[in-house]
């Protein structure tokens, strides 16, 4: 059993590099080629903590992957990191446990902010530019990183927090990758967005329908366990395209539970997945798009067996 | 993040020193004070294998932990173990992951058996010496190991499985610690016997109702997975007491999901903690009394518990 550390595990990553085997995974989830079973989930309300166990086995592959995730937002506070676990990768023909990769949050964290990359770029206008980020969080860091990476145009980025502080220092932990600067009113701040990714652990909605202007494309990455949400449920009725990783999840305990009655009668729900093979995205540039990702195994299995491939040819 | 094998855990535990804690997690668990949301199982068919994920929390305990066991039965018939996994101790403060113990099945192995010997011990008449043993696997070994252990009488054991050879290395490798024999007439053994533990992965009744007799108990630990059965469906509704570790998750998945409607609308089943905190068990020498284990997240929160002390005092 191979036990791989944080740090060696950070080495052999980049999110260029993993990108293309996420979108492989988005289009083989949505394609039924991976067994999926119910995300795991376990609270631990005294401190406001959680934990997330997402597995699925990808046919025909030699391993199925266990990744354990934890959340402890308090910890924010801290110098002690907010998010935790590990991943295991199995061999799903004898069982035997090949690695134990003690990424410490640091896979979902860039597997996330890939997935959310990828989504923005199959839905948002081609000449978008102006990103706002809600949120300071690891993830808020993260998603301006791969959208940077991965979007290939001069994104001028906005970050808002609850605290001005707190997104000061998200702009200057960002920079000079990023031309990022801080916002400080998020109805000002929405309106004058072309993009907007949501990182938020926000149990009532932060943005209001009103604030979304036409054209727009949200990716909305916080809301992954029941009672979270960060967008006003008017502004997923009123979107002219909602997107999600996994559908079943998504309108189980994404941004979309909200409203999972009315747009599985009304509207419908297309996967990131069937976007990347070939289904219908954006129609109109005045379209507002949303994604909603609650993060899928499948980019877990993806991430680690990405991880696993470079050490062995690294 | 501490990463122990599964000698240096072999070398800490015995079933009469875990089985005060296994009895205690069983109490825990019917009283409300274990956090144990649903069973994580995955499938792999071609292979006939299969993955459970059991995790949960004592509540004001300072960790939770993860349990994944992996079963392949079809390499019983190879050198390589047919079970397999590990446990993952957590900070439920911090989600830092303390401890992998890469027991590789062996707590599971160990807290099954010893579970087994607890519910026996509970229902069976004081006076019964004659245990039928069904099945020829590591939990058929284990089985015999913790009855000798746990019940304090000199017991005399019966061997039944398909293959009377295989059968025969069980009895030898249980030699001289228990004393026992092959059966190879399983209708006929049961009749002889007063204890039954069956242990197999059958997925159609091996043991049919009519073989048995007044007075005997029966422990069946091989239905943990929808579509296992070892017992006649009419010996669960003939049976004057039906116990199970978990009512949640026998009626969902193990024996007694075959009477599932029946059992709950006109029995009623006690649950092993119940038991221990007093509920009512046994009443007369001929009843016939049923426990059903699926193996339940108490436990194993209980034998890794039990390991890091032991590792740590030891």
């Amino acid at each position: 059993m191979q036990v791989v550390g944080r740090a060696d595990i950070d080495a052999v990553i980049d999110m260029v590099s993993m990108a293309p085997a996420i979108e492989d995974a988005y289009r083989a989830a949505s394609a039924g080629e991976i067994e999926m079973p119910p995300v795991g989930h376990i609270t631990f309300p005294d401190v406001e903590g959680d934990c997330h166990i997402k597995f699925g086995h990808r046919r025909g592959s030699d391993d199925f992957v266990i990744k354990v995730a934890t959340g402890f937002p308090q910890l924010a506070a801290t110098s002690a990191p907010s998010g935790n676990g590990l991943s295991l990768v199995v061999s799903a023909q004898t069982g035997e446990v090949r690695a134990v990769l003690h990424d410490q949050m640091l896979l979902t964290d860039i597997r996330t902010a890939v997935g959310g990359a990828i989504a923005t770029r199959l839905l948002a206008r081609r000449d978008a530019l102006r990103l706002l980020v809600v949120g300071t969080g690891v993830q808020a860091r993260r998603q301006i990183e791969a959208h940077v990476a991965l979007l290939e145009r001069d994104l001028e980025v906005a970050v808002w927090g609850r605290s001005a502080e707190a997104a000061a220092t998200v702009v200057t932990d960002v920079s000079p990758g990023a031309d990022a600067m801080v916002v400080t009113d998020l109805a000002d701040a929405c309106a004058g967005a072309e993009l907007i990714v949501t990182t938020t652990a926000a149990t009532s909605p932060l943005i209001d329908a009103g604030w979304i202007v036409p054209g727009t494309h949200i990716t909305a990455v916080g809301a992954d366990a029941p009672g979270k949400h960060e967008l006003d449920p008017q502004l997923l009725l009123r979107a002219d395209l909602l997107a999600a990783d996994s559908r079943h999840q998504c309108l189980d305990h994404g941004e979309l539970s909200a409203v999972a009655t009315a747009v599985t009668t009304v509207a419908g729900v297309v996967e990131i997945g069937e976007l990347l093979a070939g289904a219908a995205g954006r129609q109109h540039s005045d379209d507002v798009t949303i994604a909603d990702l609650t993060g899928i195994a499948a980019q877990d299995i993806a991430a680690a067996t990405f991880v696993l491939e470079a050490l062995a040819t690294g």
